[in-house]
């Protein structure tokens, strides 16, 4: 798959290892998939961090390839246990150590340096494994009762420590069990199902509901968040997340149409309603509660209809980052219809990916400097659009058409087709580069078009002020009000307390120039020192009152998740400016 | 402007009217503008009551000529009285009659009736009209010292008695001084404006931006609720409500950016990105809060470009119900964009608006009979699209290949410019015939579309029910999971119990068949027994804790509004199918 290097080659991790070690806890996705950085990546890191090949003759963390093992007992009572199992059965209650560490982190590098260096801490008493919503109700009330704490365990793709049991207790992981279809609505084009189900597994069953479903026509979910192939539904939806193609099929909030949770005081359903005048919404009060006001058993989304034939794909190429913002705004707000996939690279992201794609090694380098493009300033601008034949077509051409009319240069879909291909394995390099103490990370947040500039010059010259720092921004999830900036980092770097204060430090920088603290991450543990100062204190303290509301006894998710427990000291208060 | 009848026709009451006068506070709309009903409305009156020239003779009801008196003191003491003078000034605190009985009641017939028979109850002890958003943050909480009743009053055309002072105390009127722009960004396409701003005034703002706001372009605000003329902001927000070209410009709650409020705990705002993962929406709560939880009083709005010449009219006629419906919800799930205006009539508000439009005098009844197209059973469906040229010809493209793909028969366009003519000033036929007893009123609520048939047929079973009773249908306000059900009955009825008795057993109906009680007039005081039976008494508890969090002495909007100061006997629970 990957080219020869020309040149010399570190020695990419590509091992089997046991699925007892820590390395299957840490890295990305499938155990027996492997991506190895090109070899011109390998230069840009070489370069960047002022290393050379000898660098690389040695691994500089700790692979991991040792099996899960540490000494910490678990405090719940052999009673409660007893209970549990009545509940599960004895199969689906585990202890053991390496369950209790697999469902404790998330994703987000201070996760997998804690792994690295084998930090383990805020696990578990007990994992268990639910495979309906009764059982769930069960485990509910009996928490609440003994007052256990109670985490949910989804795709564990989190990147914020939503999923970490910084009290311990217990944590449902609904990946083996409680995954499957409740059922289909093919008049309403709806499907519910348990909140276990996997991204993969469910588009699966959409694209071919004929035979899954016995439906008339294929379909889509519409949601394709990059760590798509490990995410679950109900992951999705706590965290209000947003898929690569949501430019056109909305976030998770536009395509939930209805939800169901366990909580302490009981079940809470939502209406299937696409709108209504009944007061304050309930779905958008219990989506992005984060497992904090109880656990969400079933979901009811929309389904899309299945039409890959017209897709319609185009990439073009801008002078300078203030044209390529402008193109971007117009074609959003020329009410032409939303392509789905939007996504618009900064200079530095543009001169990464053209290496990677191979561009700076065609004829077209050529194009763009007869046009006076110049690498560092110039901006890649790539995407597609879906939906109806003739929806689609006139979609991409007034995209197409906007693009030439703010001078930008088309380089076909080709581009685009790169990046699909890389869409969802990119994070696999996160693990092969990490080996030589290499992070990748990323960061994003919600931006208004009029604070766009700003935003983006501020929170880069924070992410740029750490020497030797690769720092990638690009706006994608757009909207004629705004768009979704991302930032993505790479740097030398293997403490996780670095790695934390630096995280908080773009955080701070993000809040300061007035962008949201998230479009699409959620809050979690790790964000969530920042939530009120954002919000505002009396905004803030409807969350607060909402969560004593469900959860008095503050079981559901406890340590910090949306800063609920979190004393005063530790909250940051950074905007006075805007609400 | 309107033809003269070729026999009899009543003498349709057009005398001026005193601007104290009963008739200047029941009467729809401009005071100057009468809406007779052509000789086609009068002869199917005649023929569905029954009767004949003779009963037209004289008039049924109160014409409302007297001036407004009666004798009911205020409440309010001296001392109280001189505090609001003190904030916004003599001329801005009314305890005079009329004054009290004008923000007293909005517009459903219930209202009317009870003003037809001087039925004066649950007026207000003052009125007060703010300029500012800080002249009301001091009223709240002057209000919330004293524990005055604190009632809104913005365009005054609330079907559900959400305006009505139920407690007394005083009602702040919106209309006259708090209603200007605060800032214009046409950048992010936003305006923010006082929560008085009237839909019409807004509107001609956006029109004409280039002058007024000194923008690029005209706009428009995309949202025409029927009561457009005397609606404002503010009632759209905290309703919940939709405009006419919902489908494709959205329902307030997609066009709303932020919003800001003064409670007895103090100033909320909310944030103004279009999408973020930073917990519970607390615009999604604050949204339909209904004066409830505090007093509206900025709102930012997205707007969008004002491209009248790309509209693009169609209108079908279909065979039956069944054959429109499903041409309906093919169109709307077909992924070309949506359509501004849709709206497909059952086959007696068809009947009614052939009638009306006087197509019924064409060749086109040929034509109908031509194609086996029945009276009684044939539907009418008319709509135009918006957007951008490509995409709006586009959508109409598609919309009418699916009209015919369904049996669908063009009328072109021009049963949907008749219909557009009428479309803000139907409503003032309710006085002219209502002098006669003939009372007009609305239901409507939201549907799934495989509820849709049974929905339909369960509602127009009670309200034909009742003898004489002319029951017009149609959907509108449409999506790919559900449309709105719309549902205007035409009955003689002049007993304001009666009418309400006759109200209860429709929300009844709509409710036990499985739709939402309200898709866009909201809940106020008049639904409000149905809402925690709709809604599930857990689902319900959220909404009565966050009553209890922003206004715990219970006095905003006070007296049944949502339900949360109802007593359990008062309260209705019809549902246990669906939540």
């Amino acid at each position: 798959m990957s080219h020869p290097y020309q040149d010399y080659e570190p020695k990419w991790v590509e091992e089997k290892f046991s699925k007892a070690s820590y390395r299957s806890i840490f890295k990305w996705g499938d155990p027996d998939f492997i991506k190895k950085p090109k070899e011109s990546l390998y230069k840009l890191l070489k370069e960047t961090f002022g290393l050379d090949d000898s660098f690389f003759k040695e691994y500089k963390e700790d692979l991991g390839f040792d099996e899960v093992k540490y000494d910490i007992p678990t405090n719940l009572s052999q009673n409660q246990i007893a209970a549990f199992v009545d509940i599960l059965g004895s199969d689906y209650v585990r202890t053991d150590d390496y369950a209790r560490l697999s469902v404790a982190y998330g994703k987000t590098m201070y996760d997998i340096l804690r792994l690295r260096n084998k930090i383990i801490e805020n696990i578990p008493d007990a994992v268990l494994y639910p495979s309906s919503k009764a059982e769930i109700e069960k485990i509910v009330a009996y928490c609440v009762k003994e007052k256990i704490p109670l985490y949910v365990y989804g795709g564990g793709s989190s990147v914020t420590r939503g999923v970490e049991c910084v009290k311990g207790g217990v944590s449902l992981d609904m990946r083996l069990r409680f995954n499957k279809v409740i059922s289909f609505n093919e008049v309403d084009q709806t499907i519910t199902v348990q909140a276990g189900m996997s991204g993969p597994r469910l588009e699966e069953i959409l694209n071919n509901a004929q035979t899954e479903l016995g439906a008339k026509r294929a379909y889509t979910c519409g949601h394709f968040p990059q760590s798509f192939e490990y995410s679950s539904v109900g992951g999705w939806v706590v965290t209000r997340g947003a898929g690569q193609n949501s430019t056109y099929y909305g976030c998770i909030s536009d395509i939930v149409v209805a939800q169901e949770y366990a909580t302490p005081i009981g079940t809470i359903r939502t209406d299937r309603y696409p709108r209504k005048a009944t007061g304050p919404d309930i779905g958008q009060i219990m989506m992005g509660s984060e497992g904090a006001f109880g656990v969400l058993t079933h979901v009811t989304l929309k389904v899309f209809r299945h039409m890959p034939e017209t897709v319609k794909r185009f990439s073009f190429m801008f002078r300078d980052w203030e044209t390529a913002q402008a193109a971007a705004r117009e074609i959003m707000q020329s009410e032409a219809g939303h392509p789905s996939v939007f996504r618009l690279s900064d200079p530095e992201e543009t001169q990464i990916m053209l290496r990677l794609y191979g561009v700076d090694e065609t004829p077209l380098r050529h194009l763009f400097s007869m046009r006076g493009f110049k690498e560092g300033e110039m901006c890649l601008f790539l995407g597609f659009t879906n939906g109806e034949k003739g929806f689609s077509k006139n979609c991409a051409k007034v995209a197409k058409h906007t693009a030439r009319k703010f001078g930008g240069m088309s380089l076909t879909g080709y581009v685009t087709k790169s990046w699909e291909k890389g869409r969802f394995n990119d994070p696999y390099l996160r693990d092969t580069i990490q080996d030589f103490g290499i992070v990748t990370d990323t960061m994003e947040c919600t931006v208004n078009w009029s604070n766009m500039a700003q935003v983006h010059k501020d929170v880069r010259a924070y992410c740029k002020s750490r020497p030797n720092t690769i720092c990638m921004t690009h706006m994608s999830h757009v909207y004629p009000q705004g768009a979704n900036l991302y930032f993505i980092f790479i740097a030398k770097m293997s403490d996780p307390a670095e790695y934390k204060a630096y995280h908080a430090g773009i955080l701070d920088a993000i809040q300061k120039a007035g962008a949201s603290m998230s479009h699409h991450h959620g809050i979690g543990k790790m964000f969530a020192p920042w939530l009120e100062g954002f919000l505002g204190r009396n905004e803030y303290d409807i969350i607060r009152t909402l969560k004593h509301h469900f959860d008095p006894d503050n079981i559901m998710n406890p340590g910090g998740t949306l800063g609920l427990d979190l004393e005063e000291k530790d909250k940051k208060f950074l905007r006075s400016d805007i609400k």
